[in-house]
């Protein structure tokens, strides 16, 4: 466990992947699933699963592990159905264990639900304590059995699935990339603010919801547009119709770190390239800190596109100065005997050939808890690199995100402790330079939304959950049991 | 799956066992549920649980499989704590799937609930239905779910768990033995038929609940008392009290078949010993169904017991005739081609040096669909066996159990369609004997309880559950969409 | 791993069980092999595996574990060919790794050798130790490489398998039953004092060799006849032969504790039923050590026939006084916490109705160790039994054993250490009568053969390994490395 | 299976990695060999082991799998000891099976032999059919039991394991370097060809030995020197010393494909870096076959170097161009319905933003089938490249490799069928550059070697293994029964 822990890469934990299909051509569902959240897996590594709707049947199959661990021919061969929904999780709210995964499956008063999300509710604990107090219980500790409890209660009152989705997205509040499955449709959601991706395609005659583009690459597909902040697709049938009733009403926030690190490059976000907007933080980057250097290097992977950007602007070459081993499995052993730990180099080593006895600019997506960057500018000067001078593709981390990513604590961000300078020594680097806030937003230029910037400067564009919790008895709230589940 | 489903032994399915343990000597509460299921594993091979309260965390792990696949030493260590509840099931309604594994953890306006059930709930599809009407949802197919939300509905209107669970008896019918966990008490009771069996028992200075005594002895503790038909039983560190409001007013009716078949013979049921009954049986059945023969064996593991009991009466030898494979786990292959099918002997083998050249008497519990009788007649006959002489410790099946038992539908049930002799000509046995009515209600004599006889006579004591849904709108039940999540 | 070791009953291992079928009727023969080998798993647990010879194509499968935890369908369905063998392993010499599991195969001048083998060789350590000097390497610690060896090197100066196998049984001293495949014959031998059984029987048109008759039961074969020991059973496409070169030279020497305890007890060995000799062990117990009771029980299940027997002498009822938890698989996880460990009975539990008030006969097939018959005696008076007169069915032990079982040494031998009074009043017995060596051959009786009882009188049929060894230099066998492999 | 196969890249097989440790450090040398066979893994993934010698046992463990899903902390725990060697796999002679793994450790006259092998020896056949016509026997189907055999024969008749090896060297012929291991010492030896890479090197005060520099990195290790072609390096209490009858006799003939595909980037190979003769290959390939285009793009990751290099050289503008899916695992399910077969781009997809509109150099390591790189333009293509140029860091592969890499049979190798022009014609590019022989030899200035480039032209440094077998009688050959072992 703690062994682990000490070679966990120093970044923001991704959040999850949705994937839906509304099959017109064949009732494979479960493999077109199984595709589509293989393109998505950079965004959830923790547990994985698909539910498919079989005529009047639905079939699940969820598990802790890769794509490629828990899914075989066998089971994708019994997932055959003509709507599937996926999900890949990286657990932000709710614990890590299997009762956690999703889609989860609901049977109420109308069929089936079958919901998989991609987000954080921040009124999530105001909700469930009310609904606790209407005598609701809670078989999981995560916000997609709260979603499925509004819209069953709404579903009873209205006149169609789309409906209750409609008055769902009245009380729940932050943010949520919906995909939602019951018998006859499949329907997708985002919140009001947009805050994270979804998209339309199609593949043959069927339509598909996903979190990113390249989900719809990875089956074939083309992509057909972003699904708007506030808008309800609904997909049966009949075809694809809208509702939007929650659109256009606040600016949409989409999470601008998206493009920093979370997307996959070769995906098109919010009508922007995230290739493109990374290399254009490496531009930025070499106006906003230049530096007389021999070679610009990118940590891969999420470096490389703005050390290119970064070398394009500067006129610095650019070189492939550090080595990822791709076999580092998640059951990789790290080693903890003393000195030895600091040396060994199994994770990223240097290229010698590329770094030794010149001066060097590295570029990083971002700093988070500062555990590993000092390491990797003695990696790169151990391997005769003279000067190492790190850029970063992001202001520093400061404040605490509610909206479905882990930023850490306050005493776990080295920004909130140190200042740049001070991080600079720590690391042992040459010099250190971090994206401004406003170089931030220009990296978003031409995407067709503003942004969230909240985890660099606080300003959260909704009320936050200490805020909703404020007046709520404290008795209630010690009342809460923690939840420990290990299915 | 056909291929097992050949060399499925013709029985009844076990339904569960449940256990429970509020530890005052230590906090190793997980290794105890371990050992304490260890004992019940014939009540239920299908999956198994544990859940314990550790201060005020519940940790539970749960899976597919017996208890020895499913627990290890480490499981086990990360499950300490000073309240545990455990659970073994073989599927009676709920699909076979992980999901639907107990105990079941609820977290309400309370707290923390964890259930673990034995029995089966005869109006469950009504409730479940008004629930849902109520915009309740359901994430799984079984009884618990429905029994956590009544409990919650009443908790939040009353002042403790055990008043909740004496409302929530005043709504569930049919058979039910619970054992609850809440952060500081554990709870157990049965409906007030008493059709499933719960003990109350002690080791050292801790308090436990078990579905038999044979779990008792199992942990190295000591049987106090049955609890009564519709006692709920409270334990918590002020010791042992009860709630009776339920008790007395209608008279128990024990399931009959618990002594047949279900309970170990080890085990003390109601103040009669499980082996003693079966022994009776035997004799009984000595004097209903005499024949002149050379020597009685028992079908293992079973007909053993009654056997003895038919050789006492009747002064036939007793004898070891067949030998049962020990080894014969879950995934054992079937034969299935054609004529060899028909010859192997695996699972079990006649004893040529018992039973050649003589006239058998053999005895099982139970004729179910008739399937695997018929081979022991003739593996028996192959070695050499003169004469057969079939005797059966319990009247022909004829009709479904709700109660908790896997009774098959009628047309799989062998004595809705053939009389006795025939099928006796059928199986190619000498004769065939079943248990009356009368004996088998001799058999229970001494127990402090009258008996549920329902599968052999349709005398069943609650309302149907056909009945129940007789008034509710069809268009209702066809809106359910069947699960069969497979997690 | 010590805490398991605390619960592994006091019995002697198991040695090994092996299975070879030529078939003339199809081609499934892995199959055929893998119901053989579940009815020989009593023979050894700990590996198994099957070899086919599909045309010009040898095909292995082998691990660690039971028969049917390691093959599943898929597995068998890709041992198709005309040949197979297979074996079950308990290991004896050679340490207990995947490494060691058979049947060994190997490829020489003259094709492919495939043996299973169920015995010791005495003179192995010797043979070893020489074919090293000739510049041979040992992969394995096992026999079988010896034989291959043995084989091999006779096999290139001679015209066929059988010739060679025939000049290997000069060579090789002691206990051997082999069952060797190479591409067109199936070859099986026993060691010329045929100290460990070997059958040869038929089903349908294909000849089969087995350790004993269930297996033959097992696939519906049916029982041609023992190989005589000495003797070399050639199968191929032209029917059955025999080379008898090696018959009738010694007085044979077969283990006579298969009938006490390793066989199963539906086999019929050297033309003895094993159930009918425990029988009569039990009825030379009730002449030679008769004592006033009310019941006589047996330990599950070795003890059960002949329990039945003591019964039938001595006139004291028969009753079923344990029982064994079927479920205890080999993860069990045995409980270490001081005083409760001694409390625990889940392997074993007292049938209190059977036991309480009386005064009991126990019967055990033999006492090894001495760690168990205690704790039984305590259980049994636990649940009331008034007395417990402990017969045992074997002499002590008081002779290691080089044939194939792993008698533990000298100081781990109860019977070594105390008499059987002191062993009386260890167990807390009321007393304790073994069976007279005398009485021991009487139970063979009708066996066409006479007996080895080594381990009980030291009159080993064969020079020990000791012996063999003693004019081998110091120097060599100090430079032998322990092997730990662990594949 | 056959699905797999589809997915398959399109690329030689890489041969097998070797480490070895003499530990003066501490006695947790199973870890160290873990953590350099992690930085190997890239050189085999099919299997891998770890042996170590702990005093006087040698322990051992190894299976099929990736070496974090083979080991964990546990076991490596259980391989202490002050020596350790260690392998990692990908089959090329020998089947894929648990058995063919590595190391092999034999028992013979002078104690333990432990050897880890990459290479192929070419006349392994021949000595083979030689030493079973002697008697031996054959377990595996790989070449270290050959070479245990012979090393074990010359030691009983010489002084020393190191003079043993040496007389191995006289007689096995092709390409072994390998690491081999007795009770006090660790031997690592090249053929005289020196065809495979080996490094000495030191971490701490202990000596490893290692197939490439990247693993010395990965354990904080230092390089000291590559071990020269023939020379037997043994390391024991001493310290390191060295033979070199076999030095020097004939021009080092090292194989030019470890720069192109087979080494690490990182490393650092016969003096010269892969990395850096990767980026000569691009330079020169941009001599030979310049074009005019938009933008150079690597296909990763092998392609990456030399497209930088093709940029520098060409000065067109580097980009990202294709992305990999960093997931794709072992047991991924290659797509098989018609016509979305090729729609699917789950390993690789195109970068939109970089490619669309323009004029693309696409550069990889090498063609063998075929069968991706016309995929790969046509991704390129519907991501909107208007022309897409294929560079080739190697000339066409005409000829089988007898020397540790599996280069397909003619009639798989796309060269053998088609020209340039053809091959550019069916991959549907713009054009097609392959590198030329005097080219490929360029890449590897400065290297202390000469290099065997048979794969290309055929010019074989040894007799091949069909000239070796011509005089050897047919029927031998025809006796051989085919292997097919699935432990």
């Amino acid at each position: 466990m703690d062994k682990k822990s000490l070679y966990v890469e120093d970044k923001l934990g991704e959040e999850c992947g949705v994937f839906g299909i509304f099959n017109n051509d064949d009732n494979d569902s479960g493999h077109m699933a199984y595709y589509g959240l293989y393109a998505l897996q950079h965004r959830g590594q923790e547990s994985c699963g698909i539910a498919v709707i079989d005529d009047t049947v639905v079939k699940t199959y969820k598990d802790m592990g890769l794509v490629n661990e828990v899914f075989d021919d066998d089971i994708l061969d019994g997932l055959k159905g003509n709507i599937a929904i996926g999900h890949v999780r990286y657990s932000t709210t709710g614990g890590s264990n299997r009762i956690n995964s999703q889609p989860i499956i609901s049977k109420y008063a109308k069929g089936i639900l079958a919901i998989a999300h991609n987000g954080n509710i921040s009124n999530a604990s105001k909700l469930r304590m009310e609904m606790e107090h209407r005598g609701l219980i809670f078989q999981t500790s995560s916000d997609p059995e709260i979603i499925a409890y509004l819209i069953a209660a709404e579903r009873v009152k209205t006149t169609s699935l789309e409906n209750a989705v409609n008055r769902m997205m009245d009380v729940a509040k932050g943010a949520y990339s919906l995909v939602i499955m019951s018998a006859k449709k499949l329907v997708g959601c985002r919140d009001p603010l947009g805050m994270r991706p979804l998209v339309l395609g199609k593949v043959g005659n069927s339509y598909v919801l996903a979190s990113e583009t390249c989900a719809l690459d990875g089956i074939g597909g083309e992509f057909i547009r972003d699904v708007e902040p506030g808008e309800i697709v609904v997909i049966d049938k009949d075809g694809v119709r809208s509702i939007k009733d929650h659109c256009g009403k606040v600016p949409s926030k989409f999470c601008i770190f998206e493009y920093v690190y979370f997307a996959r490059p070769d995906s098109i976000v919010e009508g922007l390239s995230v290739h493109e907007a990374r290399r254009r933080a490496g531009r930025i980057l070499a106006k906003e800190h230049p530096v007389e250097a021999d070679m610009v290097i990118g940590v891969p992977d999420s470096g490389l596109d703005a050390a290119l950007g970064y070398a394009e602007e500067s006129g610095i070459p650019y070189g492939i100065g550090l080595i990822k081993n791709r076999y580092i499995g998640r059951t990789f052993i790290a080693p903890t005997q003393g000195a030895r730990e600091d040396a060994v180099k199994i994770k990223l080593n240097a290229m010698r050939a590329t770094v030794e006895g010149k001066r060097i600019v590295m570029i990083d997506d971002s700093i988070v808890r500062g555990t590993t960057c000092g390491r990797i500018v003695k990696i790169l000067k151990d391997a005769g690199a003279k000067e190492v001078h790190m850029r970063v593709c992001s202001p520093p981390f400061l404040w605490p995100c509610y909206y479905g990513t882990d930023v850490p604590s306050k005493e776990h961000l080295i920004a909130c402790r140190l200042n740049a300078d001070e991080i600079c020594k720590q690391i042992n680097a040459d010099s250190l330079g971090y994206l401004s806030l406003e170089g931030l937003h220009k990296i978003g230029e031409g995407a067709h939304t503003t942004f969230c910037d909240a985890c660099f400067t606080g300003n959260y564009p909704t009320v936050t959950p200490e805020k909703e919790m404020e007046n709520v008895d404290e008795k209630e709230i010690r009342k809460s049991l923690k939840f420990e589940i290990q299915y």
